[in-house]
């Protein structure tokens, strides 16, 4: 029996949850090892940058590189740099100078300030999850395309306010999630061109150390890592990072919602749909009978953490002056947060729709017993060309109100006088067609507008 | 004197108050008259569009056209039917009915449900704000372009964690926010394509009742509107309202980050900025001599109530199946909230940046005051090329820590042995300069963009 | 046909949706003319207090308070002058100046800041809404007690992820929302104390205009309006404020909690709660047979709305300095909002639980239909006994397993070679008594405890 | 040079950077080998409490509590079960029957659910939290009051909208943090009675495993670990731990209004205040002059956090029917990230305010650099006693409109006739004490009020 045990407090980091809250990709981007790293980078990229202006040795910048590359961190020694100096980057940057050795040592960190290496950290992170997540919801927009497809005319109940109403297909609920699916596609698109940029900026903002040579730095900079660079240093319009939280939060509410009408119509009561369930899966230790809709339930769950960070995310826009920590500093917390939260919801609803049961038994049963709920806007349009509306809702409302066990509503509307008089009989006839017909033919719509 | 007085609840439609929280133009389309007309067109513009299709009497919609156009309303009688059958429209459709009369009023409404209404009035809403908003922000760009260019070089204090760093020039710091107003109107455009759509979705979401004729009443009702026609519906899909939502607080940030900025420079103790007064304003009655930034604090207020209703947007994206009276009486009240707290930070925040006091003599005093702080990255810079930046950045730490009232810490570093080693002279010299280059050029350069 | 029409742009103050938004008792509190007539009864209430101190002319305060209690405003004339002055009571002061006449026009409002009358007409509209949510509160308790004790050995199935598990009694799970708002009242007791105090603070917080006497002022101007003096003055800790949120924000919780589960439990396919309806009710207007429970959802969107506004008073609380627009603004708007979505949901509540429908017949049938479900645990249990936890899981795992229509999971169990062995037999054995056992058990302890 | 990396992907958990964000008892509290080993004690003290209810051999009850207490745990198998089947507990209920041997292992969490473990570990955690929290809040209001003797009558500015009004003295402000920090723990032993409750609740709620003896086990196992005994099991109503966060929430804004006006007034152009620093501390690599109040920032930041945490736990109070996933594993994450940044804010907050430096030199500069500011109340009151309120406000006004270098306002209203006609003096005379008084008169009431 082994004692191996974890120190984590959160439970993305736990052995024995992590799975639950954060992607395997994602444990690997945002670990701490993996961070540091990817921080040591980025000053190599500055003094590689700053080699090809002159303003240091192509030696010190090549050494810089090398060991930002692999050279074994010496984590312990830097944390305790970080809290005797209570400086973010001073542990890291003294641990560099030392194994870069003297020569290269003063070259390293010219003019760059905390902010510099972890707000280049922050693009390349959205650019980053804005990529893992992209892929996952071309996933999804794949798996609903084929239950698009597959069960574009298949007849399920409406429900409006909970209520049963008038039928719809379950191709036409699938195809609005897939519709909106290629939106938040197309915002990923439009958005990327800002959040994808090179935010080098310096003591304040404005890359003052380097003078006139300022923008030359930047766009240099910029290309090195792939990231476009704005016309500013955005220090502190920190709109960027909030619009990529912003398309978080309405992707995690889609997700959310996926996985919420999931829930619903699992339900033991309807049994409509049922999320993949494998053979060794318990739903409850108490309850052998149970499947809990538990994958369906997380994208709910992960929808409000995303939020909440979101929420983080767009109050850290309010930056007092050139830097202020009260702000940043949340960005610290709340971006990890949020992309580890977003990016696992993704996975999930991709895993769910590409594994979920649809049960047409249970919807053909759900709407026959619903009765009049199926059809009876139907009915009152079929009346209303001869009774006028308002008659025909009276008519309609009569009848089902005088229905009992034994005898429908639409019996009850044959036997009424006003009916009779129209020589129109309903009792019988599928009157539920016509309703279908809208949504399959906004299904053929949708799918032939996407070429 | 008069006994005027308002029954109104709400700091909005206050008489003493409204003006602070609400804008004439939105006052005008938000007013319950204004409202209800709108909603009574939405219907005639269904009934034209049915009528185009041949599904009912040219001569109906007319007629529905004409009443909706300008007949009085008797809104007693319609807020008593609608608080007697409970149903949101009942009321509305009934005059509609009776007023049109029997003629027409068969084909008032046919198979059109309130959310079809409400849905509708939400897109043409969402275009209003869009366009008022749009014309403030770029008002408020052509302010901050008027302000960058006059104090393009004129230096003042940047400002981390609140301490003064190294110098900016205005011209910069204006830039940056009106860099990230550009953003926030290429944000507008994008997003108009989306939220401009028509929403008509029937009893269901699928508009079937109209059957297989739903797409092309879709489209025309769409074109009636000056409204593109979305693939399918988006009843349930509110993520083009919720990214109206998103971009209304990334704009909110953006003011509100400008209000504080002119809040805190309007400091007593720093005055570097002052927001308009006129002659008849007071500040404090019983402290006659307070100047208050009353509306710059404005634009933060603004953008916590900007914020929350955000927030309860985003919420009401979890729709539950095909209409979901828990999100979506939600968003009847958070949508006009947002646009009105957004429209009046946008119209606020122009006049602050037009009347904006800029004192640039007690900017270059706080800059002096600030002594070590204004230079000493640049010193440490200069430095550095002989002592490396290690023994340089020491140097100045402890020139500033040995330096006191008459004796300046520049005077220390040149009276440090390793500096005059060197052969550099700082006291006296103008080392800021430097620091002023860059900022400078990232202005050209922004404005070289804007072409 | 009349043309009454509306200005008002809040749908609170819509002639046709406001009663869904708010109180009749909100609404007079709230209006315009009432706020401003309370302002005036605390500008006569700190005179009064004044005067018995000896600062002032007792006549004077006896004209300012006859003045106050009823001579018609000029509510035109005030808002022009808080237009034209920037100042949010110069308007009313100076009417109230004029309206005293010369010999009491000086002692109007000496010492007297803004803030000293809204945080007064703040304590006293917390001590009015706590009153007000009190009483509701108290009648919803009455009605679930009688639910409770109408109920108490009721069975229906408890659902945990949505699914039905093994049942509790309807007693049982009213018995539960009664506690939880005996709770909120209890909670309600404790805050009143902290919250109905007397906020006077004066220009700068320490009602520094009267000098040494301050704290005797306090004291008095309390006592005259039936608030308490604290210790010191509360200006910039609206601790108090927001902990009333955090108050609304739990009651509203369990509030949309009940309004929830009735929307949940009246799915057509569930059937065993329903909200009141009334003969004249329309749930839907193209659909007749539709029984929406509007009120219910409601419930949840008035929590929304709560919850949203609780967010801005506690972000509020960054109070900066000794008064601060941009938080205590944003109280003028969040605070109002809140105590109406509050009293509305309180009444909502209390009315939907008095006349909720309890379909005891769905609720046998959805129990009986739910077959494994409802008595699983309890057979595990009664076979644990003999054959061990985990052999008595799988076995009844596998019995659910095997069972098809016509052949109950019971008679699969019995037919199970190590329950034969046992001599136990299910197959219509009444197992579900034992779980029903425990909730009547728990209903009684919580009468008991209500003595 | 050693390799010492971290896995762990929240800040947390950080080697680098966690101390920021958790104190060392949280850490230690939380951690995944901690939890796991309350939540086996907490199946121990479930077979306890069953065994002294004659439902299991004593020595099974004995044998489980042996193996809860020290038995080390086999984590990554317990992980691997929980991927697996699924479910949450599955794993560590494996490992602990195969731990206590065959006899006993059948008698293993007997009709518990996950969520009796997590609930009871959920009040475990409020009451340790509570008393951390707890104790720092007391450790917080002893510095202050320290403070606020010291400091009882120094004068300082009082500042409103940013603007320097009229003086108080240090310690009245200090006064009127202690005085909130008084209520915060008034507030938590109130809300001690109802968080720190046994929250057993079985399958569904209703602890029906038990039968009759439901009731009994309850108070039974509350008694075993210390809890209060509710009146019903609280599983579906979340609001005490609701409560809980409400409270933090209040708690952590009072401690961000402490760190905010630190880092306001220790700006370097008004400097009347710095939070402790020690020799080694690090602000600014690029600029060695600096100094920033991160400590003052953070705590608006956990403030931040908290508050996010806070609303989750709101939200999670929506639970649909006896138990949901999408409310309760929003708590899961929340409520440790909620107790995390609150504990350390507590901790943060008093090690800030007992270090904190005052600086009455700057505080003497700043009010009398502010001139009219520090006592134009008391002029006002002064010469209203004999020209009016009105005139006297309109004296000053001018006389601060007239002053300028050289000639100071009060010279200016000395010169004025009106002035002159009253035979007052204003330049010279000390008119701020009078605004003092009260400020001091406050802080000795609040003392005295202490006993």
């Amino acid at each position: 029996m082994t004692d191996v045990t974890s120190a984590a407090t959160h439970l993305r980091d736990s052995v024995q949850y992590g799975h639950l809250w954060i992607t395997a990709e994602c444990r690997e981007w945002f670990a701490e090892e993996h961070r540091l790293r990817s921080w040591l980078r980025i000053y190599a990229a500055v003094a590689e940058v700053q080699a090809d202006l002159g303003r240091l040795p192509l030696e010190a910048a090549e050494r810089i590189g090398e060991v930002a590359a692999d050279t074994p961190l010496d984590l312990p020694a830097i944390a305790e740099a970080t809290r005797r100096t209570g400086h973010s980057t001073a542990g890291l940057v003294d641990w560099l100078r030392h194994a870069v050795g003297p020569e290269a040592a003063p070259h390293v960190g010219l003019g760059v300030t905390v902010q510099d290496i972890s707000d280049t950290w922050t693009s390349l992170t959205l650019r980053h999850t804005g990529n893992l997540v992209g892929a996952d919801l071309r996933a999804l927009l794949d798996a609903l395309t084929v239950l698009a497809d597959r069960f574009r005319a298949t007849p399920m109940a409406a429900r409006t306010h909970g209520q049963i109403g008038v039928p719809i297909t379950v191709g036409f609920k699938v195809a609005q999630w897939a519709a909106e699916c290629e939106r938040h596609l197309d915002r990923l698109e439009e958005g990327r061109q800002r959040w994808e940029t090179a935010p080098l900026s310096g003591s304040v903002g404005s890359l003052g150390y380097w003078g006139a040579e300022g923008p030359e730095l930047l766009e240099a900079f910029g290309g090195c890592l792939g990231l476009a660079a704005p016309p500013l240093p955005w220090g502190s319009s920190r709109d960027a990072v909030a619009e990529f939280a912003c398309w978080a939060q309405l992707v995690a509410g889609l997700l959310a919602r996926i996985g919420n009408e999931v829930f619903q119509l699992q339900r033991t009561e309807i049994g409509e749909l049922a999320e993949p369930a494998h053979p060794e899966q318990i739903s409850s230790i108490t309850m052998p009978h149970k499947r809990n809709p538990e994958l369906s339930e997380h994208l709910v769950t992960l929808r409000h953490l995303v939020g909440s960070s979101a929420g983080l995310l767009l109050t850290a826009t309010l930056v007092e002056h050139e830097r202020d920590g009260r702000a940043w500093k949340t960005e610290w917390v709340a971006l990890p947060d949020l992309c580890c939260a977003l990016a696992k919801a993704a996975r999930a609803a991709a895993e769910l729709v590409a594994g979920l049961h649809v049960n047409t038994a249970r919807m053909a049963e759900n709407l026959a017993r619903s009765g009049s709920a199926a059809t009876s806007e139907q009915v009152v349009n079929l009346l209303a060309e001869s009774l006028g509306r308002d008659e025909a809702f009276a008519v309609v409302r009569s009848a089902v109100a005088r229905s009992r066990p034994g005898r429908s509503w639409l019996a009850e509307i044959d036997a009424d006088d006003r009916v009779r008089d129209t020589g129109l009989a309903f009792d019988g006839a599928d009157v539920g067609d016509r309703a279908l017909a809208s949504a399959v033919a906004f299904v053929d719509r949708w799918r032939q507008g996407r070429g």
